[in-house]
């Protein structure tokens, strides 16, 4: 950590590890497939902590994405993004390499996926549950139907299944919330397996939010696959929701100190919106891009109530600091900032460091 | 443009370049040197216009941008962000291969640049305006003798004036607004110069934010420098703002449109918090993520009012659009998205395509 001289994306890879195990120890128990979403982590290093806890099969958001996995040697991946129809190319590269799984939410891309696809695919019809970002209505018989009929008559497209991602449980602000966004987008799903199953006797129902999958720890029965991805991490809005504690967020910001201004107990840092993304959320009433907290030896201490990211301009981030923690703080050291969203910081970064001294790569 | 698959930041370099020539033309007329910062454009070619313009001396935001432009052959560079301590070897680096300037806001960091700087360099002290970032104030006479004292006793270090960026003009919505600023700002930087002049004969005073830069016509006298760099592209922020109008938004970004939803006049596009960053705005009573627009042969076309971007996620953007908009929308079709933030749009993408089919590479 001495060496950091600019933003760093801090890795604690124990509360990473136990973050994974508890997650695969939770899918075993229930029956369910985990096809982790690989979004979160972007590192071919965690991808090989999942396979060798017997987890072969994972999700990612883009075709450059999968691309990166598959060339890692992953050979089992869904795109869970409405399927581009610019991208045929990409399409059947991968398709031509691994077992690739897509996402439909319209004829109109089944009927182009006919057209020019050379290798087989994996199609997933996609099904909004609530979050109305986009998928099928599952009361969209038409829709639905639509869809079915493009692939039953072709010898590429497999149907798979429907796939779900209960997304509204980011508003959620409880387990009780969570697990009433659980209930009702698993039931959904259930209908329509139990609706299409006889017609298509192999078709699955996956879904999988990191909030509902953590929090969640019955109403699982039917379903056949999860795809969280978050919970590698997790991260400050994940503790808001209430799927994790602070203790279980294993990424943070390792941000060098640049100015002190005592007079109102604010400190400049390196490390500003392009490194942190612009996420922000309400924190205790204040209106926050992220929280410091002490770095250790070991990775980072908790926060301490008082302290937050108050701006972010491009380099720069603008701690607000209870007068204790701003003692701390000094000219040229380090300071970690815990995320409001760990998949966009991570996003942005080059690698990760590991509180270790290691440095992983990452897409 | 038919080839784009995926996200892709179009330029419309006739409009970016006539940004860039009034500015210069601006920057003439009132005998101010243009050193534009090249944080928002972050691209060699860009440079190169400036260069053909007159204008050598640039600002940049980090020292990883800096050693990017001096690569290209760029020679005089100030790095306007407080000196990073931790970055020493960036430094020294740099300060041996180019004019080299840096920003202090402390006499700790000028004690430690004493000690280890083996080049020349030039320093500016940051003065707070108004905007309270960081900087020292102007009234602060003991933390700026403390700078300066450290200064005049070092070979290799050298005193070049104050700088100031007025950023609190971002929160102006009228041109009245952003003269008040800039009438604020300037007056204590002619305040600070003539205080000091007769014991630095040759100290000069910078500043330049896009707003005040844009706008004002006049109370420029005594001003040596302005390093404006939003300017060249603009966005809708600097629209709001009354820094430019919407005909001069010089990037925008191509998205695939991947789904329909009719019940709702909403359209979902590839193309997401990744891309666009999560950067907000007000825009006419609603919070926006930016604004969507008809792709043109030669570039795109004005918004409509009724549409934007309501929504972002990691990979999808959530058009909200109206009936006559929506119809014009086609699965596999491309939009464009004209950014709240050119700036950090621009930051996360890995190359430029021009409205005439030319790509430049960025940093």
């Amino acid at each position: 950590m001495t060496d950091i001289a600019t933003p760093t994306v801090l890795l604690n890879w124990p509360v990473a590890k136990a973050n994974i195990d508890r997650m695969v120890d939770k899918a075993r128990r229930h029956g369910l497939r985990l096809r982790p979403h690989l979004k979160t982590a972007q590192c071919l290093e965690i991808a090989r902590y999942f396979e060798s806890k017997g987890v072969g099969q994972f999700t990612c958001s883009s075709f450059s994405m999968a691309r990166y996995f598959a060339e890692g040697g992953i050979k089992d991946i869904t795109v869970a993004f409405p399927v581009n129809l610019r991208e045929a190319e990409a399409i059947n590269s991968l398709a031509s390499q691994i077992s690739l799984n897509v996402l439909v939410v319209n004829a109109e891309s089944l009927a182009w996926l006919k057209k020019d696809l050379r290798h087989p695919l994996g199609v997933f019809v996609k099904i909004d549950v609530g979050t109305h970002r986009t998928g099928l209505l599952p009361e969209d018989e038409i829709g639905i139907e639509a869809c079915l009929r493009e692939m039953e008559s072709h010898d590429l497209l497999t149907f798979k299944g429907f796939l779900a991602h209960a997304g509204h449980s980011y508003a959620a602000r409880s387990s009780e919330e969570i697990l009433k966004v659980h209930r009702e987008s698993t039931a959904i799903l259930r209908m329509l397996k139990s609706k299409y199953l006889s017609r298509f006797p192999s078709l699955e129902v996956s879904t999988g939010d990191t909030p509902t999958c953590s929090v969640a720890d019955e109403g699982w029965e039917g379903i056949d696959e999860i795809r969280p991805g978050n919970f590698v991490f997790y991260d400050l809005m994940q503790v808001a929701i209430g799927s994790c504690r602070m203790e279980n967020v294993a990424v943070a910001l390792a941000c060098p100190v640049v100015a002190l201004h005592p007079d109102r107990h604010e400190a400049i840092v390196y490390g500003g919106g392009i490194h942190l993304s612009k996420d922000r959320m309400q924190w205790q009433g204040t209106e926050i891009f992220g929280l410091p907290v002490e770095l250790s030896d070991s990775g980072w201490n908790l926060p301490e109530p008082g302290n937050y990211v108050r701006s972010l301009s491009q380099e720069h981030g603008v701690l607000h600091c209870t007068p204790a923690f701003f003692e701390k703080l000094k000219i040229g050291g380090l300071v970690g900032i815990l995320p409001v969203h760990s998949c966009m910081m991570v996003d942005i970064a080059g690698h990760y460091l590991l509180t270790t001294g290691e440095q992983w790569g990452k897409l």
